[in-house]
């Protein structure tokens, strides 16, 4: 058995969506003389993170939905050659079927894109992906989205039902099928929560 | 396969370590129409969370120390029918083996103890499984330890780089053996982080 770590880490400093500052963490650590003791402060959006329905539609469902079964299970790695935007046609000719749970891996995993400039996935593939009945999706950048008004990727996924996961960190992975842990925090009645997302090679469902 | 959730939920006016309500987690969510946002701002042993040896030991080792090969494997969850603390004779009899991560259920999992009153693992029960070479143990409480002056039982364990889990909830395990998964947020520096933390039933590694 062989755990890949796909989460990125969190600490002060690190790359945000479109950069925004504001949702920069702040870890303030504290010691008595012997113990220590730190305080967490940052958007759950932050790192590694499960959305659910609320984050884009109003009165949609929210985190603790999403059961632990839907993110304990088999995954597909799918490596996408696109350049700005996943498309549907960048999504034709791969292995995806009913109830996949995919993880996208993009040039996004190797640094060549910015915080500002990620591939994302275009509307059209999200429709495609919506007709291919997958049931989630991880990309390995902090949105899956960026540049569509009224975040139709967003939008659609969550009204089907697609569980979307954002911040992976793909790099270490060739493609492939693997065993999803993902792993949010406990938090309800929210939007999303941080997680912390691996892969087991050589474990079956 | 079944997995069971041994975490507890995150919430403003949840349960403390011994009432502490500057430990209360501060979750603020905002909305501008359609995109709802949340920002989450706590101390990291707010809820169910994995301890590295730097809470309790200055210079110890922090929590990126702790391998996730550590945290997803095998577990035993014990049951010890014992009043106020947890003792070495309380342990006796039971099925404790070298390397054992074991899980220990007590009274507080049926919400018979109190935030400040709760069972805990004594100074000689954990000179007992140092001994026994355990390599992890979790309790169903946000503290392992109270009322011992200078914490023996913390430091004792963390010396002997043995992982300590607290605030799990056991109320609907069984005792035996499982595959522990505990996840914690991908923290670096730091003596501790939240961890989403689940059994599972049915699947051996």
């Amino acid at each position: 058995m062989k755990i890949i770590d796909i989460s990125i880490p969190i600490h002060e400093g690190m790359p945000t969506y479109m950069g925004n500052t504001a949702n920069q963490p702040k870890i303030t650590t504290t010691t008595n003389g012997y113990i220590t003791d730190t305080r967490l402060d940052m958007n759950i959006h932050t790192c590694t993170h499960i959305d659910a329905p609320l984050h884009m539609i109003n009165q949609g469902e929210t985190i603790e939905s999403i059961g632990l079964e839907r993110l304990v299970r088999r995954c597909k790695v799918i490596e996408v050659d696109a350049n700005d935007r996943i498309t549907e046609e960048d999504l034709h000719g791969k292995d995806i079927e009913q109830g996949d749970f995919l993880l996208l891996k993009t040039k996004n995993s190797f640094g060549q894109t910015s915080e500002k400039e990620f591939i994302f996935l275009a509307e059209d593939a999200a429709q495609y992906l919506i007709q291919m009945k997958i049931d989630g999706v991880g990309i390995d950048t902090l949105g899956i989205e960026r540049s569509q008004e009224n975040h139709p990727t967003h939008k659609g996924l969550f009204s089907n039902d697609i569980i979307i996961i954002e911040g992976l960190d793909l790099k270490e992975v060739d493609p492939g099928e693997y065993l999803l842990v993902a792993a949010p925090l406990k938090l309800t009645q929210i939007e999303a929560a941080p997680a912390r997302v691996f892969l087991i090679e050589g474990l079956a469902l």
